[in-house]
């Protein structure tokens, strides 16, 4: 789709890994690992205000994005429009609007409602970026970028040896999409789904994958796991009849581990639901790589911040 | 009341714009003039404690003052006392005098009741500085100092030349309260009110107004429009039949408009209900000085708490 | 139990004031001193995040800390689990987990149930530390410590001369047994206690306290007094028939308090229920020293945090 050479247009807005050039993805996991590896440099958005704008709640997100605009010296401020009595019927455009006038130039958006966030981004002035922080079941892109920033430092860039399996709900996961968008931009080798039809999209979200309901044939000499959280509406939806049920046929364990290979890597975007998804054995085990997650997670938000805001990118 | 030329008493708090000297409005206005044009001074507040102290829930104000307070350098604190579940029957005087005790110097302050802010800073240690966010019906004076100061930029300084019509619920209105306190002071040359009669305040709020009930004729020749919002409970109130009603008599609509002088500017003081109070073509049209207003509103909060907390301000 | 010369170990969490060495206590306390006198050093933790993690609301409780962090420049973050939608089923353990991997060094914890603050700690890895904000009716050491310092600036360091009176429901009180550990620890020449029955705790709590349900009787002679808060819940449990009967028995008014010493002191962790522990002119009057308490307690907490996140601490 693009080549190395290609010259990049600047990012604007980080709405979605889809249609996100290769070059330019592989440039904020190079900057991210710089991060992790070093500091911050807490003048690269000095006297920059950022505004998390959350009509769906969720802290875990809010406080990792929090963290990384602070370590980048931002001013931060927090709008969790889910909890707020003040919305009084404006429209999100309107809230968006309204609040970059008051001078705020980057927004941390997130919305249960598919393609909402890039909707917002049509409305925003030249100099307002949009990071999408969650839509719907769309796009997670900063999850998916951690996600691959964990892999490479586990497996080494070169994703095409990779066979990844991803095991629960794709059907309505944003963290499985945008997973798999980097997945296929970094050329990985094999991507294996592993879930109850119930949870598999119809549409062509798995375009390429292998699919199966088997989660032990489908585990056979993986290199990686990206375990997806399980929704307890799904029960109530009837899409899964219980987390016994679903623990028993698509639960990682560790006997069940060992049919991948010797040194696979489980990842899982948490909040865990121990003993559903995955054992506290696995999880909690060597081979889980859920806390360097979310520690990349900050590094990423720090990466994606000051490409979008910040002047030229240091070098490391 | 007070001539330019007099020794004005260093402000203390700004409680309301009703007996705010006319050099000593005329001097926030410059002040915040300054800050729309350049940067604000990090080190104006630098060390000290401000504290949002929200009564009332709004979250679009409280963003306001909690940006101007961090681009002047200060450490900003909220309590959203609306949805605490610590205030445990405290008294709200209790609850100040424990906050200020604390080493917080600076305090916005929001609540449903007339006078309640003023009350407070009665209660207040002598190093403290309140600023009233909106109490009851009375006053929101940095609304009012933000309205001034927008439609100065648009019209010039002498306001003896301005024919100004308000519009709306003027009964329930602390913005019109403090828009009309500034509007004498600066001597607007012709002040116009138009609503329906049953949110028209029956006091002297309207002394020396022109009162109409008629928009189109209200309209005629004027320079400035200030709508105010239509809050849904004069529905449930029976002071409007319907927004439907409300719209089509005192609706700001593009046609209606043109009844205006063809430079008049329209202001709201947010958050707007669109095709209430007025239409999509007003409210994002060239006559429209919304946002410019939300701009000037961070600007003015940060000359307010520069002049009431910092050391001597300094020149543009 | 240890001599100022032994060496100490270097404080890795602060959860209980049980089993502080007295010199620990007292550097603490110290260096408190000396942040009260002075100014903070903003460098001192900059860089550093720290998360209030507060399973149990408290806003005031969490301001102090939020200020005192601010004063040494670190980053603060607020995660507020109990009006969370977000927890999600997570385990308290996996949320600290995860907010530690996103580089957060300090944790201020509060929690409805005895020792959970502890086993939290017992998961936190090597680099991180935690201070108790509060569990269940165990500890409170943060309010411990101001009591101390606020009654060391009123009666000086001998503890050996002073009879403490403390009044109230003891038995659900973390803040006074925090207080009687650190009272026994500084070696307090007579500690008394006054409640009703049904408000003592049946357990070791008070060894070697004096104790009364003779309010007047128990005050002779006493040099401070400190009075506990009465929770609404202790009515609805049958535990005390009325605000005016506790008020009537165990409410301290000026004319009981001229039972105690004539320089006696008041003192009460707030939030006061006036009228019902204790009266206006008493809250108010000059031997209450309540607001010099919440003073101190920024003070303290900024010792607190120095001491377990920082560097050497300096000299005053």
């Amino acid at each position: 789709m693009n080549t190395a050479n290609e010259v990049l247009e600047p990012l604007r807005h980080l709405l979605s890994l889809e249609h996100l050039p290769r070059a330019q993805l592989i440039a904020l996991l190079d900057r991210a690992q710089c991060l992790v590896d070093g500091e911050g440099d807490r003048a690269a958005l000095a006297g920059i205000a950022i505004c998390t704008l959350f009509f769906e709640a969720s802290t875990r997100t809010r406080l990792s994005f929090q963290l990384a605009a602070q370590r980048l010296g931002a001013d931060v401020l927090n709008f969790d429009v889910s909890t707020s009595s003040t919305r009084k019927g404006e429209t999100a455009r309107d809230t968006l609007r309204t609040i970059e006038a008051m001078g705020v130039r980057g927004f941390i958006v997130r919305d249960n409602e598919d393609g909402s966030v890039a909707a917002l981004a049509a409305a925003a002035g030249p100099g307002t970026a949009l990071v999408n922080a969650g839509d719907g079941r769309s796009d997670h892109p900063t999850q998916g970028l951690l996600d691959m920033l964990t892999l490479r430092q586990a497996k080494g860039a070169d994703f095409s040896r990779l066979k990844v399996l991803i095991v629960g709900d794709v059907k309505h996961s944003r963290v499985a999409r945008s997973d798999l968008h980097a997945l296929r931009t970094l050329g990985a080798g094999e991507i294996r789904v592993c879930a109850p039809p119930t949870l598999l999209p119809a549409d062509a979200t798995l375009a390429g994958c292998t699919v199966s309901h088997d989660l032990d044939a489908a585990l056979e000499g993986v290199d990686a796991l990206m375990m997806l959280r399980l929704q307890r509406e799904r029960m109530e939806e009837g899409l899964v009849s219980s987390l016994e049920d679903y623990h028993r046929d698509y639960g990682l364990t560790a006997s069940r581990l060992r049919h991948a290979a010797p040194d696979a890597v489980v990842m899982h975007p948490g909040p865990i639901n121990r003993g559903v998804e995955i054992t506290d054995e696995v999880a909690d085990g060597p081979q889980s790589l859920v806390l360097r997650q979310v520690r990349n997670g900050v590094a990423v938000r720090m990466a994606v911040l000051e490409t979008l805001l910040g002047g030229p990118v240091r070098p490391c």
